[in-house]
């Protein structure tokens, strides 16, 4: 038999796709099970995008331009310059969602054995990318001791070597909810400047932020122009994350040109999710205040709720809708997949997201578990009632 | 400024991309153009597929699972046992068009400075995935003497070296229209099965075949099971381009459950381009009937036509919709740019693809250009009329 690539023995499976089989079992015995592990939110996409795919006379579904349709593109350009980010439709490539993004970004500054600095804990396909991309990811410790806030600057200087091509933020943070200042993308810009390194920020969350936080996107950072590289997506904003749009933004022309090469490969990103994504633009604020006020509502909840757990340590978030919990366990992996297997209220049990798949170091955050705030508030109370049984459970 | 990545410097521009800016020009100075240059085709969409979206009453546009929905998957396995292709859903992974199925089996077989051998000319964008995955293609070359058929068998083996891990091929192909035949396909199981390799066959064009010839798929060829990879894409059968699916086919269950883990990184295929093409399939065989019909008639006209303009030589094409024409020039770059600069016919003038950029070897087909016949008969008898004046006064 023909052997698989090296490459492809090392991509990482999903953390929290290893579960699943546990779930399907746990479903089939008639258990409930409120799902806490994933980012598919239970917010409805605006009317507005779902009718313009109803709306649209097209009788060929063709190609759109590889960099995306041009009204789009001016559309989304108007659409930052509400958020103090400033840029043209030319700075805009449309990806077929914010993962294509970061694998153009990964392929048009990095060669393989390339390095890039991340502070874990992180999104878990960034190890996916990575290996994709044959480059190797150099994580720098957050600690939930202070809300996974930025590592001391010395930390990443410390791990800079020539093979160092980028350092990659998610602000607001997916699984730590952390929102970054003004203050600490400033640190972030002078030693990029300093070390002549890309600065990537994914900022696909950038509407969930909570306690009247400003999200200060790297792209306003003056200066720094020639060094940023913005990934975004329709995913969450919209709550439309099977459209696959997504955006890389950067004002570095060299940049844009190269990840054109690679959008042309590719021909385009698709052309219905496009119109969608296009008058998705137009939703009313009023969308965003109703969802915020759900989100923090929801994140209060489950914070309290969880307080009333002895021994649970979170890290408040600001932003997005993840929050990591440490537990007064051994091994979140073997706790996920007792919960489905073995436990349960009244027929009810929680699906999370094991924290370890979110580290690139080994053996760090194994107490950990990911909760993503995305069910209403009442499942969230049951939810967690349900984890402080089986903490109760599990430890004797 | 911080640098580019080396492969990112390589990745090739598109060859038709060059010519873009001129016939943008062209436009703009009030030139009519015959686009004869790309793929994308003038035949509508079938109403059944752009009806599915009108009528999909969703209102969370999620995520589907990373393989594709496994509804569209069970469709598309009955879908190919109508074709003498036998697999099950679990064989199928559903892509973002043929071009991520490409990837995904590049990045699942083969590592940095692994080798690919690839008959050309050949799909352009073959060249753009290896750069991205870093993969060498060793071109082998077929001639237009004989309608480009496959090479003697040994002059692959002759290519074939220790970094060797696939053979690709395009059946029937892009750029030539050339369909391999059974005894084709298995010359080539027999060497990829003597020396171990992969056999990935692009088979995006499967329902394009005149004459009354049968296209035999690999998939049909017994005893390569863990060696063959189909690539397939809706882009071309439906005339849905802008969909952004497609699949890629095995009953290798390593390499399944390898492509699997890349696309769960990216979490997966567009939702409402899937609910489209599942709908597609059902598509009327009087659609089908239609489409082959109006092709034949295209190909019928282009080629005799063609044959009126001396010093000219054709590869009769048995299948898809492009063709390669060898034309009385010296380099078809020069020629297309000044079409599209200098010449017009009444105010009209063609815009076709050098072959050059579907060759991997420097300085091959530079004589060459690509037709696709994906106009109107009344337009190509135009348009090669066109070619057919050009030809004198460039030549003078």
């Amino acid at each position: 038999m023909p052997i698989i690539s090296k490459k492809g023995q090392q991509m990482p499976a999903s953390p929290i796709r290893k579960l699943v089989p546990y779930a399907e079992e746990a479903v089939k015995k008639g258990k409930s099970i409120y799902y806490l592990n994933i980012g598919q939110p239970d917010i409805k996409t605006p009317e507005i995008a779902l009718q313009a795919i109803k709306e649209c006379n097209i009788d060929i579904l063709a190609y759109s331009r590889s960099e995306g349709s041009e009204t789009y593109r001016q559309k989304i350009s108007a659409y930052y310059s509400k958020h103090n980010i400033h840029v043209t439709h030319d700075d805009i490539v449309v990806t077929t969602g914010g993962s294509e993004a970061l694998l153009f970004a990964f392929g048009s500054i990095m060669d393989v054995d390339d390095e890039i600095i991340i502070p874990e804990p992180f999104y878990a396909n960034y190890n996916g990318f990575s290996t994709a991309s044959g480059v190797k990811v150099v994580p720098v410790i957050s600690k939930i001791e202070n809300n996974f806030a930025l590592p001391p600057i010395e930390a990443f200087e410390k791990l800079i070597t020539p093979k160092t091509k980028a350092i990659l933020i998610c602000n607001p943070g997916n699984p730590t909810g952390y929102l970054y200042s003004k203050e600490e993308i400033q640190k972030l810009a002078a030693i990029v400047k300093k070390h002549d390194l890309f600065l990537i920020a994914d900022e696909v969350y950038r509407e969930f932020v909570y306690d009247g936080n400003t999200h200060y996107s790297v792209m306003q950072e003056t200066g720094l122009e020639d060094h940023t590289i913005m990934i975004d997506s329709v995913s969450k904003r919209y709550s439309m994350c099977g459209a696959r749009v997504g955006c890389l933004v950067s004002k570095n022309k060299t940049l844009i040109q190269t990840v054109l090469k690679f959008a042309q490969a590719r021909l385009s990103p698709p052309t219905l999710a496009q119109i969608a994504s296009e008058a998705a633009l137009e939703t009313p604020q009023s969308y965003f205040d109703a969802v915020i006020e759900e989100y923090v509502e929801r994140r209060n909840t489950l914070i309290s709720e969880l307080q009333k757990i002895d021994g649970v340590k979170i890290a408040k978030p600001k932003g997005a809708f993840y929050c990591i919990v440490e537990l007064p366990i051994k091994n979140s992996d073997d706790f996920a997949q007792w919960l489905l297997e073995n436990f349960d209220v009244n027929g009810e049990t929680i699906m999370v997201a094991p924290a370890g798949g979110f580290y690139s170091t080994a053996n760090v955050g194994l107490n950990q578990i990911r909760i993503a705030y995305v069910l209403k508030k009442e499942s969230l109370i049951k939810a967690v009632n349900i984890l402080k049984e089986a903490l109760k459970v599990y430890n004797n």
